[in-house]
């Protein structure tokens, strides 16, 4: 999430770059379906027992892999957050389309990952429906709360964006209706898991729109906050 | 909670002080109710795990929000801060009426959020009842406690005080025996929501007296502390 | 626990740390009682959920407390950890008598607050059984294991002092049998809540003793690895 | 974690190193063995609440003892960490061997420890069964992450490294199969408590195979990353 892709790009080969983008999205994923697994597993019965693994999990897991990556790729793991610095010229459009291929790439390769820890198919289709007006709003404001975050803090406090990430996608989990994927390669990526952070494919688009429009409009009040024309 | 609103008043106007105000108050109030929201519904009937869920998404939450709008207004979210700012001659008493106005309609419109975001009609007069000698202490407690720990922190690491805030207001949501609203604007979004988190809107005015009461005491004792006449 | 305990007799005059000591401790013990009759209430009988919420309480409301206060008394709340400063000559011994008489002042104080804040007798006797070699052993080893954060990070990184402080307690509500009391002011404050976190007054002297010993091991232990006479 | 080995010999002498990898690990194991025990006490049969528990006990427990101990010895506690800055050649390979037989010794002690305080026979063969492909392949991502959190971390942010450690691995206890031993000495430790955390004896030897080969891979990469030949 740190904003130094363009200084970086001096530092960081893209090779190194699209490396860190694929292996922390694909880490990124393994913590959320894989503790999605083992929630379901250990909480007899209980989804909300489940669903606070599957929170700790991830947000832990996210904010450790910003802080391994951040200084070389800047950490997206996120189409939407690489759109959101595309938009403000600070990533190259050609660097927006190459992160987040392998950002999607490296999300499949984390089911896949998690699926064989668990010892579950490599991938299947997802059941878990995740549909309705409240959820997609529930997705915009996911996914407006975790740009707001990073751009926030990036300016004036750019250590605290590992935490910063960590917290606010932990919180979303519990407060958003969606829980917060706020992530098309991650959403993509749980619509191949049949688990319970699946997402049913056919619920995908809506939840990629949401994301984008939630990313948008974060990146334009910022913006606006920081008199950026 | 950075108590700057002084000299950000060169840096930030008024209009973005006051949208970064009212935007992360709905955003705080959107966590809680939409947290009690979930938790409720998947705790399976055992409240300590709904109320842990409510309490984890508050506090990460209200870091964040204090991380990201803490060097633009302050990030008081809380008519009881800002009236402890003004009170110490931090913040023009015209800017805590606007402050506050901002804070309790940014609270309001947190409690629809949440409601759209869950299905639920978008305003509904809570039932849950929060009344009697005990919780008004335990709301006094907490108003102390919270300004305890912004004016504790504030003059000798600043830095420390967004995660000191949300930590104190997670330790209070099961220490005290209110749970610690310990914010009027808060108070009066969560009087619209029949929900988990609710409140009686007869219970409010008792509420509202506590946590000014706390409030004014932790500012005189911090006052006393630190040798200001 | 910062170490500035000289230093600040400079700054803070011995009424202002006093009162800081006390307060510290009252609020500190009103964390641990009142989380443990709260996370009781609400766990539906499951003891994990009880001691989980316990435990969080306590370790983010000590990590805030040391934040506000440490600044101002060195933020004890403690009288082993006053014990070890004074026998490292950091703290003068009738500072440490003064000090150590407030702690248990303010933590019965502490728990009085509670008791009024969840509507029960201002105090009870406890009833719950913590004695056997075994509790001994693991309160030596609480008490080792906070010193231990304590010293150990004093003198090269004092600004996580709070929040190593916090993190040792919350791991040694679990891994220590005793649960880590790990404080003299504390557990003779416990010894009046007939509540989950109350001790049987008969099974204070042994948990003191054990209390003492630890710290004192500590002390010993770190002086010898920073190369102290 | 530190990584100063080198520059440490000068001012902490072999001992106290070793002496702090010994004791250090051998809290980190009764962290790790007692929560286990206390979670699956108290938690009703719910494998989730006591799977909770063992995990932020000993990811919070991990964080402060290498804030104790980074700077005394590295704070490796685990002989694959030690491996990895031996083929690095941060750590002399005699170091390596030292390092290994006081974390392995440390360690068992631990585990003895922890059936003390909760008066348990001093040790046990365990019974608890971990084998299988999936679980294995848990293992090398579990080493894999934890040396990616430390090295991806050291040389940007040494800082953050105690939290990222911790974070890694309270994360990994839920999203890999394996429950991230991801450390050696721990695992043989664990062979000896026929508890919650307990390892079959006999599933041993492949949990170190996977750990030795997660944290060579994470080795090979990060010098890949960080253009080191």
């Amino acid at each position: 999430m740190v904003n130094l892709a363009r200084e970086q790009s001096e530092q960081f080969d893209l090779p190194r770059r699209l490396v860190a983008e694929g292996l922390g999205t694909a880490l990124l994923v393994a913590a959320v379906v894989g503790s999605g697994v083992m929630g379901e597993q250990l909480a007899g019965g209980n989804m909300g027992i489940a669903l606070m693994a599957n929170t700790l999990a991830t947000g832990m897991a996210l904010t450790v892999l910003i802080l391994i990556f951040g200084v070389i790729s800047g950490a997206h793991f996120n189409p939407v957050v690489s759109l959101s610095f595309a938009l403000q010229r600070q990533l190259p459009w050609k660097d927006f389309l190459s992160y987040s291929a392998v950002q999607i790439v490296g999300g499949i390769g984390g089911t896949m990952l998690a699926h064989i820890m668990f010892s579950l198919p490599l991938v299947s289709e997802a059941t878990h429906i995740r549909t309705g007006v409240g959820i997609w709003v529930g997705e915009i404001v996911a996914s407006f709360a975790l740009l707001a975050a990073i751009l926030g803090c990036l300016r004036t406090k750019p250590d605290a964006v590992p935490y910063a990430v960590g917290l606010i996608i932990m919180a979303g989990y519990w407060f958003t209706s969606s829980t917060s994927f706020a992530n098309p390669a991650v959403t993509i990526a749980r619509a191949l898991s049949d688990t319970f952070s699946g997402i049913r494919p056919f619920d995908v688009p809506a939840f990629l729109v949401a994301e984008i429009i939630g990313a948008i409009f974060a990146t334009i009040m910022f913006r606006w906050f920081w008199f950026i024309e």
